[in-house]
């Protein structure tokens, strides 16, 4: 038995020769590649959680309230607080972390005979997803600086009619945020061509120099806007990802989530850092002169970098990005190889790790002009 | 925009029409519908989790362990205690509820072209993530006693030949659990038929009054045992479910698991669940002499009742079952109609609980007889 493989068993064929997605998960000094932020939740947040988590406990052997009320109503109160545009408890839904967001929206508005468009280089997920829920993949194209071009959006979302399109903005792993004027370009070609939902991905939206796209959601029931707490609330460790719509796209992904698929904990975990949302939010403002540091840096060394607003920067261009990847490794600085040709993502860190990171890419220039 | 409704969405035809899954939540002195442990944590096991989530969070910010490792091997570490065959890190995987392992397992088997079996009535979630993840779905056959009919479950699965076959036991909402043999024989038939991928689900098992079918696992690579913490360790508000196979099909549910799906903070909970895992045992004996409790007093007075080996109760007949309900509910006891036609199902509570349910009944009885 102990010779049965993956390509033994009754797998979907799709999977076959695929391997798990995910980062490799490295013991390295100074790891600056998934994305996190590198701020531990202050003390007084940790001891919240604590009180929190312990009175949810005691309610443990019951399910959890499966509809996250109070927890949503909080997500909904943040969002209008941050960018200004009313949302309600009945805008918000919430899952484990944003992957399962956008597994239920295509649960829901995509799979088997269905289609999904991405414009790539983007968020990987979102093709595995794809897969994952039977949403056939398109990859739409991007301009050469890594912006949307959008006569070629467009011109693909009308030859692919796609019923799912998906905008992320801040763009990962290139950085740059969309503006509003093509998301809502996007969004009419959409409903042009099927009507398609229109997914706007903000995981990183925080950092961006630009507002958030939530405003856009007025009059357009077939978009989206997907969050996440993951970065700038600091809790990559929580899984809590959530939407904002029309209540009738809040109403639909209830038809194809699992029911009590948010913990009791996870609820009150959540509850607790919404209540810290300014000293979180403290943080992002460090993280974002730190992420403008790097891109002076980065430049003033002599790398090519593209714009960014998110807690992360791409630099390039590298004849063999897999090969300075191994050789900032080798000086203890973990970055990330997204297999974009040529370029690399390295995180926002701490100021020390980024002063690590740079040391890192100065030594190798030096070697290469060398 | 305030008209917008689901059905104005582009949401799939087949979610067209359909409600979210889930019983009525109502406010009521009794609960008894949804098979929950009416034992909450002790004390010592709420302060131990209160720490081991203050711990996790002091890392919130960084992913979380994407293997759960130490969680699955000490999951694996009290299967081999209770079941008696020997299970390692690499036979089990852990999800968000054994909703989300089922889901994984259909996503990695099943899919759209390809078909699912099971036995109704049984846990209808089956079919509902069947639907959800594109699997076809086979309502297969059950005998006049709610046990399984095999000579009829055999021929269904050489006529459909499905790829994926559902066994649950002890089975849910009819409460018997399934002879060892009866599983083999459903397995040689599935492996005859195409071979396909069994799925033992023992959300109960710790109720039962025979043994874990763990130890079927030994030279059958086809056959997953699933399992979960919402029942027999009192944490239905955890959202905690896990499998026990061969350690190639815990290598296939890795590809369509979303990456860093089980939270830290889910991580920590359950880890701490399990050093208290005697004393919540314990708690399972009471249950289990409660659950006899409420059979032997059922039948006295009067009513039919399926064997049980499970935390709950199904009783009959009823002309009409759904106004049964409602007049036990108008006594201040909520339990739950399952849609099997004639019959209800009870979880066994406290013996308070049980005792303000069989009150409410014995009254329901007597009336019916004047």
């Amino acid at each position: 038995m102990s010779d049965v493989r993956i390509d033994d068993l009754p797998v979907r064929d799709e999977l076959r020769g695929t391997s798990p997605y995910g980062a490799p998960q490295l013991d390295v000094p100074v790891r600056l590649n998934t994305n996190e932020n590198p701020y531990p939740l202050p003390e007084p947040l940790v001891e919240r959680i604590a009180e929190r988590v312990r009175e949810a406990a005691r309610h443990l052997n019951r399910y959890p309230d499966r509809d996250a009320v109070e927890l949503r109503a909080r997500l909904a109160e943040y969002l209008t607080r941050t960018s200004g545009h009313a949302v309600g408890l009945g805008n918000v839904w919430a899952a484990n972390g944003s992957n399962e967001v956008i597994q239920q929206l295509l649960q829901t508005f995509g799979g088997p005979g269905r289609t999904a468009i991405g414009f790539e280089p983007s968020y990987s997920m979102h093709a595995l997803i794809a897969r994952g829920t039977g949403t056939g993949w398109i990859s739409g194209p991007r301009g050469e600086d890594f912006t949307i071009d959008l006569a070629a959006a467009r011109e693909a979302i009308a030859e692919h009619r796609p019923d799912v399109v998906f905008v992320t903005t801040p763009n990962n792993p290139t950085g740059t945020a969309v503006p509003p004027e093509t998301v809502t370009a996007l969004y009419e070609a959409a409903q042009a061509a099927k009507p398609s939902m229109v997914i706007v991905d903000e995981a990183y939206i925080e950092f961006s120099h630009g507002a958030s796209l939530l405003p856009l959601l007025e009059g357009r029931p077939h978009l989206v806007v997907s969050r996440t707490m993951s970065k700038a609330f600091g809790a990559a460790g929580l899984r809590l990802g959530y939407l904002a719509a029309h209540p009738a796209v809040v109403d639909a992904v209830q038809l194809v989530r699992l029911p009590y698929h948010l913990s009791a904990v996870t609820q009150a975990t959540a509850l607790a850092a919404l209540e810290h949302t300014d000293t979180l939010l403290g943080y992002v403002e460090q993280l974002k002169t730190e992420r403008d540091r790097l891109v002076t840096e980065l430049r003033a060394i002599g790398y090519e970098v593209t714009a960014s607003d998110a807690n992360f920067v791409q630099f390039g261009r590298f004849a063999d990005a897999h090969a300075v990847w191994q050789q900032i490794l080798d000086r203890g600085v973990l970055v990330r190889d997204n297999g974009v040709p040529g370029w690399l993502r390295v995180t926002a860190g701490t100021p020390q790790e980024n002063d690590a990171f740079l040391d890192a890419v100065r030594e190798l220039k030096k070697e290469q002009s060398a």
